[in-house]
Parts: C-alpha cells; structure tokens; sequence
C-alpha cells in the first residue's frame, strides 16, 4: 500500500470520466482525504446548480466519501452567509464544477468565501480542484470566451480577471477538443508574463504545491511558454490582424509527465523515476 | 518602381483572395515574370480540372499574363507526354492548384515532369506556387489526411511521402481555419528531423530561394521547430494514446515577418529592415 499523492490543486480540461475508471475524480477524493474526507462541491458556475450538484454528489459519496455536501449558493450575495462559510470550513476538498466560468467568477471572487478558500489553500488544509470553467478561473487573468478556426488575433480571445489561486496560469481547457490552440496564443500574447497552459478534456494538471504538477487522464496538457519571447506585434496591431508571437517555447504532456511551472522546465517523467522500472 | 522580389516557391495555404486585392496570386504573377511570364497551370489535384484550370487562367489573364496555359494533365500516364513537357519547358512560373495532395503526387511523382520541374528550380528558371494540396506536397513528407479536436495522436495524422521540393519541411495548410495543429505535432513526432509549417488560408510563406521565405497575405504561418526536442513518446505509444512532445520552439509569423529554415531562425522583418521606418 502506498499513501496516495496529494495534489492541494487539481486543474481539469473538463469532460473528466465519470462513469469509468473515473481515475482524476479518484485522485482528487483521495487527496481530499479519502474515506476521511469532507467533500464541498460548488456547482454556482453551472445554471443548473442542483442537476451538477447531485450528479457529483453520487459519485463522490458511491467512491466512498463518508461527509459530501453541495454548496449551492444561488447569488453573489450568498455567497458570504455563516451557513456556506461553515459549511466550507468542514471541508478537506472543494470541487469547482463547470459551466460558465464569468458566472462562477461573479459569485465568488473578492468574496470571504474565496478569502477562505484561499487562506486554507495557504495552510495546505484543503484541496481544490475546478474542472471546465471551475479550471479557467485559477489564473490571475482568465480567458471568458472566445473562438477557433482563425489565425491567432485579438479578437479570438475574450480575456478578464480571474481569481488567481495559480497567479502565473493562463488556463484553457477542452482544448484540442474544442481547436483552442489559435485562442491561447492570442491570450498569450496579450499577457506575455504569464504561462499558457491547455488542458483537454478527461485530463488534469495535478499540482503538487511544490510548483509542479503532473497530468493525468486521457489527453494532453500544452504549455505555451512566452518566457523567451521576441517580438510581438500585438499592441501595434488591429483586433483582427494577425499575431505574431517569436520565439514561443511549447510543451505537449501527457500522462506520467512533469513540469515545474515556477522554473517553467520540464521534471523527470513520473514514470523514469519510478525505481522498479 | 521597386523590381517586386522574386520568390521561386511559393507554399499557399487554401483559399487565396480570387476577387479583391488578389496579394498572392499577383505576388506569383510578378516573380514569374509579370507581363512576360508563361504560366503554367496544373489543375490535377483537384477533381475538376478543367473548372480550376479556367478560373486560374482568367484570373492570371486578367493579370495582365500574355501566356498561360492550363496543364490539363489527366492521368499519371499522361504525364510525361511530349506535350506537357515541352509546354512545361516554356513557362516561366507553375501554378500547382488545390485539391487532393495524393491525387497531385500520383500524377507527378517520380516522373521526368516532375524532373523537369526540379531542373528549372535548380537552375533559377521556374517559379513554383501550389496552393492547399499544392503546398502540401512540397515536403519529402507530407500529411495526406487527419482531422482535429483530439490531443495531438498518432491516429490524428496520415502521413506519406511527398515531392520534395523543399524536403526539410513538413507542411499543413488552411491551418488555424481548420484547426490543425494537433495534427502537425502529431505529424512532427513522427518526423521530428522535419520543421513543421502550419500556413493559414490566404496566407504565403514566399521562398526566396536564400533559405528564407516571407510571409505574405492574411493570416498566420506557425512554425513548429523540434530542433531541441527533448522527449517524445511517439514510439512507444499506441496509436491512439496522447503524444508527448518537450520543447519545442514555436513561432506564429504574420505578413512581414520573415524566417530562416536553413538556419532555423527569425530574420529581421521586412518592415524593420525598410529604410524609410
């Protein structure tokens, strides 16, 4: 029996099994604790709260979780009542559903509620994990919208603040799902001193608190890595003209990699460093 | 009067402007020659020839071209027939039209049409342009078929081989329109001593036959350099399994720009090598 890893951050491109071998569910259950676990779901980016919540709900208590709650908060007014805030301070993990991430944005940034999350992040007694919109949130700015099928411009990205529980991150998820690369690149260059990193669906940055994480599940995580760029024409250009980004350093992991986004360098694969092997 | 500059190859990534400013296909029209040109026009990837063939000639007449000439070519057999050869000997620009790549390589692969075609490069003689399929083919390898919304996979690429008319390159085209860059990283694994050239629809990289090319037109030209490629699981993995690809360099280029494939380098762009800035 080995102690299973902990991950105080799970990022989720969204789509994660849920009927399977749901292998990033169970590394976030485990890392909330396991059987010993108080589960908290927010479901508030989604506009049917209940139907997410008690979806999650069943899978979190049929893995085993012996205390799992929704958090329904309906308002952004609510969101700071004694009965969510106490709700939240029994929690070992909190999973951020998805649905539409300036909703979920609205309901809790600059909130007590987010205070506390984050204050329990710091004091490594809580996990948080935000899959889709709860994933797009993370970076200390977030993309709210946008499209695919262009070459890379300002318009095809819409880009506001998020709450910042990974400042450094820009996040996309479903993305090589959804074609969102031309996207990234576009918010990238609007926001050259952070890191892009895209998430695809069923696939989760597993972040370990030491300023790495590990992905897991069934597709990709690219990192777009602005940190030696060039040149970029992005100020001097229209909204629709295209992009030009020099000099991009690119990643594409998958399952078992590993990579410090604080050295912003590629670990030893989980799986090299593995002794029996 | 400025002399337009010559560029012997030019990759066209689909959907070039027929009807306004028409920036490519005169950009071809004068580096063939301009009113002294001959050009050829080789309809034969697409599956309409002669629809093809006579929309390209009136728009190159219409340009101004004295002599064009369509290659109605309509087998591989046909191909090296006395005709085309000697009308191919004549022209001073060929225009490679889209359609489907492998269709294209069927009918002139390996034939002393394509020899021809060569010959005239070597010796500074022809301007090549081919457009979608017609840039595709340009590669020693080529990507025949794929699709999109999937993490980069081995399953997401078709790859073959193909002309060769500038063997180090690896090239997609219609890129970010049809969201293709997960299947050129699927490519690039597969041939990382290849450089990746994803061209955008309406969009030129114009060879200039120094090792450099320029982007002209619309959109963007992505390349995706895995000079330093530290890691793939391309071998190892299944078919469908997600790839895994470390460090890569990549560049989104945009008209002006300029880069060095020989070298593998950004040049100073156009515009900031122009005096008069």
């Amino acid at each position: 029996m080995t102690t299973p890893t902990r991950y105080p951050i799970m990022a989720i491109g969204g789509a994660e099994d849920k009927v399977g071998k749901l292998t990033i569910l169970t590394a976030f259950f485990e890392s909330a604790g396991g059987q010993q676990a108080t589960i908290g779901i927010v479901p508030c980016a989604s506009q049917e709260p209940s139907v997410v919540g008690a979806r999650y709900y069943k899978i979190f208590t049929e893995l085993g979780a012996q205390n799992v709650q929704v958090l329904d908060i309906r308002s952004p007014r609510e969101c700071d009542e004694n009965r969510w805030l106490e709700l939240l301070d029994g929690c070992t993990g909190v999973f951020l559903s998805g649905g539409d991430q300036v909703r979920l944005f609205d309901f809790i940034n600059n909130s007590t509620f987010m205070a506390a999350i984050m204050r329990r992040l710091h004091l490594g007694t809580l996990v948080v994990a935000g899959t889709s919109a709860g994933a797009a949130v993370m970076g200390e700015k977030m993309i709210s919208g946008g499209s695919s099928g262009e070459s890379p411009n300002r318009s095809l990205v819409d880009l506001m603040d998020g709450l910042g529980i990974i400042p450094e991150l820009l996040v996309d998820q479903h993305f090589h799902n959804r074609n969102r690369m031309a996207r990234l690149l576009s918010a990238i260059a609007a926001y050259p001193d952070k890191l892009g990193i895209g998430i695809d669906e069923d696939t989760c940055a597993a972040f370990r608190g030491d300023g790495t994480f590990e992905v897991i599940g069934k597709g990709a995580v690219t990192i777009i890595d602005p940190g030696g760029l060039t040149h970029t024409n992005h100020r001097l250009s229209d909204v629709t003209s295209p992009l030009s980004l020099h000099d991009l350093q690119v990643h594409v992991l998958s399952a078992g990699d590993r990579y410090n986004y604080k050295s912003r360098s590629i670990c030893a694969s989980v799986i090299e460093m593995t002794p029996s092997l």
